[in-house]
Order: structure tokens, then C-alpha cells, then sequence
């Protein structure tokens, strides 16, 4: 089959590879038919992560099933099936508690091995714990699977910054970052009843999804100015702040924008960040945050997605394929493109 | 009047001032009848902590009411009132939602102005929403009164850590800091019903006293050794983290050993701290913590002192009088004392 490898920093190739094979019988095979690249994608693009020549990328992916083990009771032949970013053998306390990311035998795709979700299949172990069925009814609705495959990460991701941030009905929310996630915050902040959602972030273009998505409030200035204007916006801090970039400012200006016992959700992967702890503790707010339990959140979110009430679709500003997949990183990494969805 | 006033680092002397007097209609004046020195006084008493000469200190007290406002309602004349180590106005939003220490028109007691707490008397702001009285049944038993006297700061911030923590009946709980706060938070954790309490601290006295407070292990290991130990007694991880020290390596300490999904309760003033995420983020943690909201705190934990189901006056090792402050900062300082508790 043909796959994404990633040779260097700034180059990924579409290679031939071995086909990915049964090994556990609680594995499946599956046949892939979307794919996205994921903003963090870019830590090893841009060389920031460490990453080996010859290892596989990608970890957005859905397919149709085309082998199961002896064990898969869930999921058979011939199914449309939505994969999480990470996989989780859905049986252990952290699984059942629904933070599959904790899972004890959990890992990710991409990477070592021969597990990459930019390829044409892949092998799915634990895949009772990790793969969830798409209804029959929806399985050949292009529309309806293109907004689906957010759900694999990035709309699950926003979701999670939603849920730590405690968005509730009413809520007053600042979300930070306009990347494909931020957006996806905003939308889930509005599915979760927001009233009010302020956006912080630089893009126009970006904006104006942020808008279309429930967005009440754009704060287009940086650094102090940003935060002056939340505080005033929100006389004193947000009740929810989504955090949704990982870098030591936008953490920083998190606490900076937190109404007192607040909460913040962090969804960014925070590299090497060290974050000063003095607002949160002067403010008593909650920090809290991390890779979504995207296997917990795809029931319900699908629901959502299949009655065509919630759609992340808009992100997807480039649609390429298998052999677009290197330009999709070039597109990303210069930021002409938000996110790259890869059809097969 | 007589008042403790700081002169220099280590040099802390009583001094004769001018007595307090009412100055808004919302005021009271009260003759402190019990006081205590708190540990982060010696942020101050050690230099770290800026502070002027003249500067009053103290900002645990206890005492009778002297004379009240026009405007003061639930406090009078020959009250014995409990003070939190804030004052608050009782009306604003964070007071109504019991977050005083976010009072808009809060502040504490000590340094610039004339309010200390350790002193013969003390103008308090806000009789009505600072203010807690006792019932008359219990106004002038001894006992009774030293016990309710570590309501006023270090129980109800032990307190504080624990409900952060989210301790509850059955929570397997890990309390970093065998100082008082630490102690307290033991207590205030077998209180709200955990089964499992691990304290980490290194002095052999006060670590009895944990035992006493309810702890079921101890760990007095350092650094990378007191982390494997707690996540070998726990399978990976503490539910609830109590953080009472507030120094970066015991902060870390506190994201190494959270369980997954799990909470830290953080009560230690962090100077200074920048804490890494990596931790919190790889585990989908919750930290939150800061200045304990006493004044919420204080009727429901009352009620459980006098009842006499809750007794934290094993922490004051050292019994002292107004005289005594200066050697009480001393004894704590070289940490010969864990708590001096001083009576009128």
C-alpha cells in the first residue's frame, strides 16, 4: 500500500509500504477513506519534536473495516468506522472512567511502527476499545462523513477545552487561539449554550469562520492590549477560558483573562512550557487540561453531527489527496492553509 | 494599645500605638483575645516578602467586640467573633458565590495602615461579612475557644486543599508539607471521609501528629524516591493531591504523583513558582488552589469543633503572650515551633 513517511524536517513522502496485517485477534484492518494533517503535525515538520526518518504520520483518520481478529465483537467487515487519535483497550479503569488517553495499554498512530493514519490502511488494535461504528444510514453521505472526520480530533479537542473550561448554558467564554482548533472551541462552546464567546486571535480569514461558528466578540490586539480588552469586555475576567495554542504566552494570558474561580481548559500541547503560577492562585481558578478522550466524546458528538446540527467542516480550507499530502504540510506549516482533509 | 510591629527582617518588636477607633459605619473595633503566628509570616519576618518598618503583622485572630458601626447588624457589643484572615463585604458577586478572598472591596490584615492581628485590638471593615460570632455557649470555654482559633486561617486552609483536592468518603489522598497547614489538611481530609491518607514530610514530631490527624502512611523519602514511593502505595497515582508548601519542586512533586484525571488542591503561597505542564497535561489533571475563602468556610467547620469532632490544636506546640510574639517568630523561624498560638 501507499503511505505518508516522514523523511526530514520539511519533508514527508508518499512511499510504498508493507500492508498493514492482523497480529492480535483483537486487532482490524482497516481501509482508510479520510484523512486530515493536524496542526500538531507540525512539531515534527518543523523539526521542534523528534522524529526518526522512516517513521509513519498522521493520526485523523476513518475507514471501512476490511478484517477483524478473532475477538472483535463491536465493529465487522465492510463497516464505516471512526478511529480516535489515540487507540485504548476500553477495559481499564481509566477507560470505563472515560479517559481512554489514560489508557494502560493505549498508544497513538504515527510515529515507530507501521501504525500511520496517512496511509491507504491501517491496523487498529484494542479495536472494540478504540473504533466506533458509523450508522449505516450515514455511511455513504459524503457531507455528512467530511463533518464527521473532525470528530476524530480536532472538534473533540475543542470539546474537551469546552467541558475543562466548564462551558455551561449562558456562560461567558474567551477562547485563545484561532487555529483549527480554536474555531472547533468555538463551535463546541455555542453547541454547549454559551452566551457569549470572544475570540482572540490575528487571521481575518480564520476570524470570520470564528464568527460563523457562534463567535460574539473578536479581539484582534496581542499581548496586554488582548488581555485589557477581555477584562473590560468581561468586567473582569472570562468564566471559561479555552486555551487553545500551548505556548508559554497564550498560558500566561489564560490566567491573565480567568474571572476569579474560573476555569481554564488547556488543549494546546504545552512544549516545554512554565507556567507562573501567581494568578491562578490569587484568583483561586482551575487549570486543567490535556489530550481529549476523543473515544468518549464521539458518541455523543456524532449524534449532533448526524441530526446536521453541528458541522467543523468550514476548517477543512484545503481538500486534497494521498499524493497532496506533502503540500498539505507545506500549506500548513506557511499557514496559507488552517487544515488539510485528505480524501481517498 | 500594644501591637507586634516589624522593624527588619528578624526584628519584630512590641510597641505601644494608638488604639483603633471607628471609622466607617460598617466598622468594628474588637479586643483580640486569642492570636496566632502563621507560617507565611516568616515570608516577611525572612526578608523575602517586602515589607516596611512600622508595618503591623498578624492575620490570625480571635476576640469580644468592643464597639460596632451604625450600619453593623449581625455583630454586637460582647460578641465573641472568629475573623478571617481576610476581610470582605459580604454583598459583592465573589463574596454571594463564597470566593471573599476575591472580595472587591476585600483586603487583609497586617502591613501598611493600623489593622494587625497581633495587637490588643483591631478596626475591622465589614463587620457584617467578615465577621463570624460564637455562640454564647461556647464564648468562654478555653478549650473550645483554641480550637475554634485555627478556623481563622491554617484548618480552613487545610480545609481549602482538601475541597480543591476534591477529597471524599474513600478518596486515596496524598498531603505534601508536614507543617501546619499540612497537619490541617490531614485533618480536614479524614473529616470529609478519605480512607487513604499519605502525608510526605521529614520531621518525626510533627509527622506524629499527621498520625494522630488521621494519616495512614508516611512518606520521608526526598525528591524522586518520595514520588516512586507514592505511586507504588497508590497504583499510579494519588486521586487527590493536597500541595501545602508552595515551593516549584514540591509543586512538581504534586503533578508527578496525581493520578490520571485526578485533582490538585494547591494551598502554599507559590513565590516565584513557574510550574511545568507537561505533567498535568499528559495526565488530563486539575490543579486549582489559592488564598482558602475562610469566611465560607468557617460556620460549617464551627460546627464540627463545637460539637468536638474537630480539633486542630495539637499544632500549636508553642503558648504564648503578646510579650512572646518576637520568640514566637524566632521558634518558628528556626523551626523549633511548628505554631505559636498567642492569648491575651
Amino acid at each position: 500500500m501507499r503511505a505518508a513517511v516522514f523523511h526530514a524536517p520539511q519533508d514527508i513522502r508518499i512511499s510504498t509500504v508493507p500492508d498493514p496485517r492482523l497480529i492480535e485477534p483483537t486487532d482490524a484492518i482497516v481501509r482508510i477513506t479520510h484523512a486530515c494533517i493536524c496542526g500538531s503535525d507540525l512539531w515534527f515538520y518543523r523539526g521542534i519534536q523528534k522524529f526518526q526518518p522512516g517513521w509513519r504520520t498522521g493520526h485523523e483518520w476513518m475507514g471501512i473495516v476490511e478484517d477483524v481478529g478473532a475477538e472483535v465483537r463491536t465493529v465487522k467487515k465492510g463497516d464505516r468506522v471512526i478511529a480516535p487519535f489515540a487507540y485504548s483497550d476500553g477495559t481499564c479503569e481509566y477507560c470505563q472512567a472515560g479517559l481512554q488517553t489514560a489508557c494502560v495499554h493505549g498508544g497513538g498512530w504515527g510515529g515507530a511502527g507501521d501504525m500511520g493514519g496517512q496511509a491507504e490502511a491501517i491496523r487498529t488494535p484494542y479495536a472494540d476499545g478504540t473504533l466506533v461504528a458509523v450508522p449505516e444510514s450515514a455511511s455513504n453521505d459524503p457531507k455528512l462523513l467530511a463533518a464527521l472526520l473532525p470528530l476524530t480530533d480536532v472538534l473533540s479537542t475543542g470539546h474537551h477545552a469546552a467541558v475543562r473550561a466548564r462551558v455551561q448554558p449562558g456562560s461567558t467564554v474567551a477562547v485563545i487561539g484561532d487555529g483549527a482548533v480554536g474555531l472547533c472551541g468555538v463551535l463546541a462552546a455555542k453547541r454547549l449554550g454559551a452566551e457569549r464567546i470572544i475570540i482572540l486571535g490575528h487571521q481575518p480569514a480564520r476570524l470570520a469562520i470564528a464568527k460563523q461558528f457562534g463567535a460574539t466578540d473578536i479581539v484582534a490586539e496581542r499581548g496586554a492590549e488582548a488581555i485589557a480588552h477581555v477584562n473590560d469586555l468581561t468586567n473582569g475576567g472570562a468564566a471559561s477560558v479555552m486555551e487553545c495554542v500551548g505556548t508559554e504566552d497564550s498560558l500566561d494570558a489564560a490566567t491573565q483573562i480567568v474571572r476569579p474561580g474560573a476555569f481554564i481548559g488547556f488543549v494546546g500541547v504545552p512544549h516545554g512550557v512554565k507556567l507562573g503560577l501567581r494568578n491562578i492562585f490569587s484568583k483561586n481558578a482551575w487549570l486543567s487540561g490535556g489530550p481529549a478522550p476523543v473515544r468518549a466524546y464521539i458518541p455523543e458528538l456524532m449524534t449532533d453531527v448526524l441530526a446536521g446540527k453541528l458541522d467543523a467542516t468550514p476548517v477543512f480550507d484545503l481538500r486534497t489527496n494521498l499524493d497532496g499530502v506533502p503540500d498539505g504540510y507545506a500549506a500548513m506549516d506557511s499557514r496559507q492553509a488552517i487544515k488539510a482533509m485528505i480524501q481517498f
